[in-house]
């Protein structure tokens, strides 16, 4: 393939913009231009990243219409409310790449929810990243919605996990989706690299903890989007992240009672996952009797998924561990550029993950 | 006091061996006497427990009613299946010391229960070493059994999370206990020293990883158990335990729907859940706003518990974190050996935690 | 005993000032005064140490010599520089307490050595609160001094771990102390709660982070100070510390050559080492063949020790390893306390660690 | 490029031959053929390494020279001692593939050294896979005697870091080789996979753990073997590994003192090392100030390195981080390969490390 893409990168800093770099010095297509910063601007990226030795030298620039211009595709790894501004001033300069956001400003279609949760005015609603989300209006998938897309919301890590965790049972109308409880382990890197006592390794190191407990999580009405979307009539979920001493991964539990009247064998259950995601590149339902951990997708862009009937409890249990820098923000990120530039889905994408 | 008692510990080589020891040694009326061993007999404690300095040049007998007769006390630290044995044989040899089992055979009440979930015949049951456990049909609690008790059952440790969790709502009638989902962020120690593959540093380090997913856990049954004792007429309970790279720990997070036509505010609930434990020592319901962690117990026998209504979602969330070495395991023995042996409950037990 | 003494600690809302009031709640003599902060002034002990159960609800008064006054006991927890001044104030308000300073203002005998490694004025040397500490012109040690002392400089926590590893060798003359080589596993508790980037959890978990390589760091001239003490002549030592991703622990390992023209065994040099700490209540050498494990010292105030000869390589190499915040820190100031005060060196200090 | 090669790998289930599979699979002229194990053979590869996606359901066949044989490339990652055998059965079946030994067996020219450290006859020496170790006897590197090589022993994995660390001022001429110090933290993965207790999570966690102390530990020939490979008159190293809790990563720590009459500054220092890497791809000597940390290098074939001059110790003192199961093990081993079969040396294999 002989087409290539310019690419800059705002909030290169960061962990998210770290590897979205990652991803794309190894993707095919990818030519990397400008690397863009807030306070950081100046420094050189291998003072943030020492990690990305091909781009250890490499200075970054402030973030501002003016760097980005110039660009197929621009990345923005930005603090919540300020990725609608950058969109708008490189339009007002006459750009028009395409803008891939992995904030959340732009993926809640309800602006009501926006604000009940993020207390701020709705910057509006871009197409959101998640090729896997079943469109049951449709009967398709998001990627088909992709395909073609110049503004790309790229989902919540949590909502990417809770998600896949459950969106096959609740297709398939298995599921009753008013009495969900999700319980998320996580690593530290969701939190980002802001300075916070909490967040300090002495504080983390042989702790769990738990926060935004109470669904209070800005991730609540984005799982209740994507179910909506999956099929679910009316959705409501009990969501708890808890903190644990890992840098990466988010492994899912997330539970639902079976629908009025719906009776199914744990046999059955996993065929309907297994049949869910039989032709799904990065999604992997693991064989009978082994479950997700998030060792197995480090690194990786796959999500691995398990279920299970509990039969004394009246529950399904599924479970799903993704890497929530890559599943969960920059591979899903570049899952979907890809399908909106035309390329291959999987183009420049490992499968496999790191361990140990 | 001048009174004192003296205890031996059989499976002293292993972690909850190792911890009932630690906590022994600082306790004032403990005189700790034979220490035995399976395999590791012959050994000294120094070479598998070589924190405890002053206990570190003792060789370990073997395990076996000769050795353990003489004492006030015996602490079965055993594997499944053999702590009935070994009681069996010391009242044969004419002995009838207070005997704690650290192990579950004689945890449950109803045999069927056992069989179900241990698969091997029932050894029988004895006094529940819960003393905080609401006892419903006397209105007081689990202590009160615990007087003058001659053979102790302590509680697996993830069972003593969650029924500190959700008693207080139990007991106060206000949950319904007949959909609670519970997931548990686990420690290693909690699996103790079998050298099994996926209990390897390589394969815990920066992994959360699930197991007995779906309702297998041996702790299902013994949730029920407690929660009936607290006045639930049907329990069921969803339950994951997810391992993450801590060696101490548990943090639970346990929710359930309000009972039918309860209607109860956010600071009404915390302050039945503060009420129910306003007496106890060692449960710390936390200021508003603050949720647990688990670093914060470690060493200690605090349970360290908080409570939110998720109005959205229509479920109470309670977490708890405690240390499943001490208020899971040793600690709670000790507490419950205390009140056994008419000493004050408190007496040796470490309230304060070891952080960061 | 009946004595007791009141005690007030400056800078609670750190590690170190959380560290003391944990040992000191343990102590049977110690009443706890005043706690005061800088910035977290007005806030609850709990908010900072949710661990320190018995104090969670005590409020933070201000840092200043008023708050202080009128205790037998000052612990000056408090960076460095600072400590110097409140002790004057104090002093100028006709108060005479013992002061215990947990940081480094007050440990260097030699003026330029402060000035050369800390760029600022010496505030002046108070009795060094190391009581193993070896003295070779007295051949005593250091707790000779401690006695009666009323202004007490608590050692640096590396130089503690440094000063037990090499010390009986030095003492003995068996070691050419001008070519020492140092590197240390340090836990990042001992960095403090200052937020600082590379002490991000997501930083510090799966890494080893080296820092101040080259010679830099402020416990090289202690280091020094102290094996002078223990009797060599003239010290060089390279000193390496490397952050790992625990919360406490320093496991220092130290070299150094036999001095010129000694010929000793493996065994005659671990009988030296195990001769010189026979009568140390804090200082364990191993049995043969075991080597120090810092998980083995968590929360206790005794040092682990190894010693071997490198016949090969020339080297003797001894192995400490501490807990930081015990022994390093809080545990050193506790034990020089006690001495300073008249009671039992080993009153309320732990000798066994937590583990696992 | 049009040619491309068979591969097979026995030892598939263990974390070598987990690694090179990973690697493999990202290189564009390898055909994984033959995986193999021992008492694993029968199970799939996602059992042992769930990470590998696209091998998942690859079935472990028995491993034999009739399963391994007809592949272009053998790789033995086996335990000590077993891979002479399988390499002699090859050629006693006709076959002659390139066979490269992720083991020990065929490290050391010197059969007496192999009979010190290993205690059993030596295998037998095979051409040494670290592509960048300098031979000094004919100015030039260990690749021109890799390329066309058809049996490749890869070096021991802190062998790899220690030798990377000091080489450049060894072939210098600037430092004294006669009492160098080396202390490494070293990951987990190291180990293997054996079931023993000290690699237990429980143990591993919060733990710093030294072992082989006083220069027992089996790489310590092979350093001065590469050391006077590089120029090294005569070679004496203390050599101290300190297990740290990570599962992968090894930052090595290497003093020497200068050779009499070297003056040489700080800068001047890093030149040195700076020029000795300059054309390599897979050594990168940060920037000035920077130190080396392990996170850097995870998953990647790069080690980090960084050099200063403690003048006041008199010491050297050079810090090398690498993945040591890519750059110390499976990378090393596709590096050479690649030098092996005349492809380019750095194809297929990572350059940047995946980070946090």
């Amino acid at each position: 393939m002989h087409m290539s893409f310019s690419v800059a990168v705002a909030g290169a800093s960061g962990y998210a913009g770290g590897e979205i770099l990652r991803l794309l010095l190894d993707h095919p297509q990818a030519r990397i231009g400008a690397l863009t910063a807030h306070s950081n601007a100046g420094t050189s990226l291998g003072d943030h990243h020492p990690h990305l030795v091909d781009l250890a030298d490499r200075v970054l620039e402030p973030t501002s219409a003016q760097v980005l211009a110039g660009h197929d595709v621009v990345v923005l790894a930005l603090p919540h409310g300020a990725s609608g501004a950058v969109a708008a001033e490189l339009e007002a300069l006459g750009e028009d790449p395409v803008v891939v956001d992995l904030g959340a400003d732009h993926r809640l279609v309800d602006a009501a929810d926006w604000e009940a949760y993020y207390g701020s005015p709705h910057a509006g609603t871009w197409t959101y990243g998640l090729p896997e989300l079943v469109v049951a209006e449709t009967v398709g998938r998001q990627r088909e919605r992709l395909a073609g897309a110049r503004r790309i919301a790229v989902p919540g890590c949590n909502v990417t996990a809770v998600t896949l965790a459950l969106q096959p049972g609740v297709a398939a109308g298995l599921l009753d989706t008013t009495d969900l409880v999700t319980v998320l382990a996580v690593g530290y890197s969701g939190a980002g690299k802001s300075l916070k006592p909490h967040l300090l390794a002495s504080e983390a190191l042989g702790s769990a903890v738990p926060y935004a407990v109470g669904g209070t999580h800005r991730h609540v009405p984005e799982i209740a989007q994507n179910l909506r979307s999956a099929g679910a009539a009316e959705v409501r979920t009990s969501f708890t992240p808890v903190l644990v001493p890992t840098s990466r991964g988010i492994l899912a539990t997330a539970t639902a009672r079976l629908a009025p009247g719906v009776d199914v064998s744990d046999d059955e259950l996993r065929a309907v996952w297994r049949a869910a995601y039989a032709d799904e590149p990065f999604v992997r339902v693991l064989p009978d009797g082994r479950w997700p951990t998030t060792a197995a997708t480090a690194g990786a862009n796959t999500a691995h998924v398990q279920v299970a009937l509990d039969a004394r409890a009246g529950r399904v249990v599924a479970v799903t561990a993704i890497d929530n820098l890559v599943k969960g923000t920059a591979g899903g990120a570049v899952q979907s550029l890809n399908l909106a530039l035309g390329l291959p889905e999987t183009l420049g994408l490992p499968r496999n993950g790191v361990a140990p």
